[in-house]
């Protein structure tokens, strides 16, 4: 970062500033904070003058942060007690890079079982030498295996396929994307136990809830680095992920990470269910169909500013926001201010891990100006995420799902931030 | 790891193997599924076989795990409305390294404010050039930091200072304890923009609840690592851990991490508050006072199994646990399974984070003789934690905090648990 007296020079048009400026000791915070003589010492609030509340044995949070809620839940049909649906994390009002388990983004095909743990089972069977029934209290005593791993639903990001720019925040564009600590039994461990024929290829996984839903996943993903997981962010996995045992392939779309997990076939080709024929495959421009893309590709959203915030005042701000792959690690995420004309790297957040959510943050100085925020991500594979031009000139717009194409946030001369296509 | 067929040579004595057997794709698990043929297929439970329960805007684990919880609440004088008291994170039945925001211990000294964020204010005065006050609107336009990071309170382990082994789980002595992503604005940034006197080696941080708890810190750490914090785990920090606003000084123990923060005095010298001269200070054998050891030394628990838990047979189990230190990153973690004669070397699961809960695990055979498992933890500063009698010695037991010795828990022919001295 080069300073010269007040002087910043910029990393980039329309005010993007060097992201190592703070570790540079940079000031040019524009006095945020209110002069402070005339308020010290501070007035006694009144929680101050009495006890306050006893402790509870699980605690929830402010009440004062009640707007921070999974929403855009589909409106179900009344007809019906339950039915498919999906509830979205709230990006916009979170930071860091996990995401707390209450918040955690839903995607359901018939609602959330209420399941019984000691009645709850995991067979292995199909093309295996001997098939095996495990208990949960059966798969407590393996060895387990932790890591911090992102979720993404294929269908994340969809509306970016419309062919005008949707009205959204954060969570209701991108918001079936969660990320958090899983703790659980690498599958390779339990088909190695099984004994896997050398016909095997494939595994079907299915899932105990009333959709009975059900994927096919290649051998050697679960071979890999599948886990069978038990514990999400340290506790037990919540009913509405998976509880007591969901499958997680890290960087496969989020469906395949099946939830309600009790059976697992191995097979010699894909078993074709309902959930990868009907749905869940890539419906190209020329009609035909890219039935098994599994990982999900590198992407980047910024969540602050994002629609919904107001800018109040120019001057400084910080651009924050989430970069993944599902191939490896994000290796790069760079900002535009003027719609992609000119980029600047932005910090990553420590510890970057494969097939996790990393924050990327860069200072940002506003001018007043109307400006377009967009950020794309670069993986260690090499990978750049592709301008949405670029991506519906290459697949067409009649796919619903992996639409990894860069966001562009407009920034209006009277603050207000709103989804835009450049 | 050596295999010679179906043999297995151990790590250290009593049946501990090499943390790389599973890498190694060693099988050896005793069968601990049940045999699996009269059991395909499945029935179908009675919870596959109607639609589930519809989405909520936050969401909440299993009742099934409603003994999941912050319990050894002190019983408090009926004839208060609340007062001082702590409640623990129950280790045992978690896994990982995150805390879920629900199960994070707290300590309180007058209970846990209800602070409107919209009146909570940070004052920052005494020796600086100009005294600011921030609202939480201001502080959320700062550039922000995230790292993962354990918070425990000075007296935690206490009970290991009592001349006999107290009984208890890993949660009754060791549960004030928990590790989360934090993420807020560097407290230095804030200093730089009031503008630090030469003069001021200290600050007072003080709390907004009827403690008014409040600790002296060195200006050095404040301008080396603490973040004035808004989120854990991704959301806003919770009523019980300091909403709206908590002071975070990694590696520090726990209630200098200052919660409802809401004043910050630069001073020359330590302001010697009643919460550090009252408590918090380490009361030697000869009657002396440690008044400011700050950092918690390196430190191990082995989680599982712990008091409460019951082996069954014997077999295959993996030890696993949680290890730490205040001073930097976890290097070594060694297990014992016969007292202290011989140890094994440990697998740390990735990333180990400095002053961070690193999660570590070991394979052992349990032939069902009694055994006496212990864990020690060594930091990359080379400090290794002592053995409860080496600790003693040096530091008598007249102490309250600070007690990092080594925990055995022994395993009793019948499979049952306890905390002993060896």
């Amino acid at each position: 970062m080069k300073k010269t007296g007040n002087q910043l020079e910029p990393a980039a048009a329309n005010g993007l500033l060097d992201r190592r400026f703070f570790l540079a000791g940079g000031a040019g915070l524009a006095a945020l904070a209110a002069g402070g003589a005339r308020a010290e010492p501070l007035a006694i609030p009144e929680w101050t003058k009495k006890p306050g509340a006893w402790f509870t044995a699980y605690g929830q949070p402010s009440k004062y942060e009640a707007k921070v809620g999974r929403g855009a839940i589909v409106e179900h049909n009344p007809l019906y007690e339950s039915g498919p649906g999906s509830v979205r994390t709230p990006l916009q009002f979170l930071e860091g890079m996990i995401t707390p388990n209450g918040l955690h983004f839903e995607r359901s095909h018939n609602g959330i079982p209420d399941i019984d743990p000691d009645r709850h089972r995991l067979l292995i069977h199909g093309l295996v030498k001997r098939p095996l029934v495990f208990t949960m209290e059966d798969l407590a005593r393996y060895p387990m295996t932790s890591r911090i791993s992102f979720v993404e639903c294929a269908g994340n990001s969809g509306a970016l396929y419309a062919k005008a720019a949707a009205a959204g925040t954060a969570q209701a564009l991108h918001g079936l994307l969660s990320c958090a600590e899983w703790t659980g039994v690498p599958l390779a461990l339990l088909l190695d136990e099984a004994g896997v024929d050398p016909k095997a290829q494939w595994l079907l996984a299915e899932g105990a809830d009333a959709a009975s839903m059900s994927r096919s996943v290649p051998l050697a993903k679960a071979m890999d680095d599948a886990l069978v997981c038990l514990y999400q962010n340290g506790e037990r996995i919540r009913p509405s992920n998976g509880y007591p045992l969901r499958l997680l392939l890290p960087g496969f779309q989020g469906n395949m990470n099946v939830k309600w997990l009790h059976r697992i076939k191995l097979t010699a080709a894909p078993t074709m269910t309902k959930d990868e024929t009907s749905k869940y495959s890539l419906l190209l421009n020329d009609g035909k169909v890219a039935q098994f893309k599994f990982q999900l590709d590198a992407k980047a959203v910024i969540t602050k500013p994002s629609p919904g915030f107001q800018l109040k005042q120019q001057g400084f701000y910080e651009i924050s926001g989430l970069a993944w792959s599902g191939n490896g690690k994000v290796a790069k995420v760079e900002v535009s201010a003027d719609g992609g004309k000119t980029w600047a790297p932005a910090a990553l957040s420590e510890p970057v891990i494969s097939k996790a959510l990393t924050r990327f943050r860069i200072p940002w100085h506003w001018t007043g100006q109307p400006a377009v925020l967009q950020a794309r991500c670069t993986d260690d594979t090499g990978y750049t995420q592709p301008a949405r031009d670029v991506l519906i000139a290459a697949r067409g717009n009649r796919a619903a799902y992996h639409n990894n194409a860069i966001t562009s946030w407009n920034i209006a001369a009277d603050g207000e931030v709103k989804h835009v296509y450049v």
